[in-house]
């Protein structure tokens, strides 16, 4: 078993190389509706890419990840971008990996708070929703449509996660 | 002054001439994550229109309609498709209209609770957001990209809201 791995905050200036980081903070605004209504401009860019392709707003509900966390798979999404907007408060875990010749290397651990959310890049190695302490929905952005849009990845030896 | 429009309950097959309902129940359900997480799958699909289109993620924060609502202007988005899901609670109300001639006619009054979204189809003639009671935030999903896509009207005698 390799050391665990340090969890730090999610940033956007952290986060860049891998996507972007949804929150009001620091967003371009605008007012709308007679000023009625701020709106927080373009948090994320839901990319995709090929022919025939759709963007879609689906409602993940994951369980809660297991206290003694190993990280063993990441995957990751070569036609389009994905987003994930907290809906049940908390923080949860993000994790993101560089790309070594295909395969995915070692994890970076964010905690993002229950109003942050974040669009992976595609083809960004992530691993999939870490919900904390209890079954949490998530709005999700993505691409739907023709192509091989999931490859998976499972790393040899674990990796755990600093408590 | 008119009578008061009727609200009634936002359901799938009542909204459906107008666009779809963001909603959990009767969704197409997929299992994933070695089951870890249940994908509530394209509750929506977000239209874009066209060259130099992308998808955006953005927040809305809107204040609270005034007690005597008064319809007096809707709005449309010919290049896209626009949805819209509650992240504070609460029920909203979601008001479109069939158009006439290039304007919106008698407005449609729905309650949505704060577990239903919309996506307003392109094109449909829609007030802007009404949330009830409080300042509520709401994750948007629209287009981003060149091209005039906001058009507006007004009524020439508001429509009142039965309470």
């Amino acid at each position: 078993m390799t050391d665990a791995l340090a969890v730090r905050p999610l940033t956007k200036e952290a986060f860049a190389p891998f996507g972007e980081v949804l929150e009001t903070e620091g967003a371009d605004i605008r007012f709308i509706n007679d000023g009625m209504c701020t709106r927080f401009h373009a948090l994320a860019r839901v990319e995709t890419r090929g022919e025939g392709a759709r963007v879609v707003v689906s409602l993940f509900r994951t369980e809660p990840a297991p206290l003694a966390l190993q990280l063993s798979m990441m995957e990751r999404h070569p036609l389009g971008g994905q987003a994930f907007w907290p809906l049940s408060g908390g923080d949860w875990l993000v994790v993101v990996a560089p790309d070594e010749n295909g395969q995915p290397g070692t994890p970076l651990v964010f905690r993002a708070n229950g109003h942050q959310g974040v669009c992976y890049a595609p083809n960004i190695w992530h691993h999939p929703l870490l919900a904390l302490a209890r079954v949490s929905d998530f709005l999700v952005v993505d691409r739907d449509g023709p192509g091989a849009n999931l490859e998976e990845a499972r790393y040899d030896t674990p990796y755990a996660v600093a408590a």
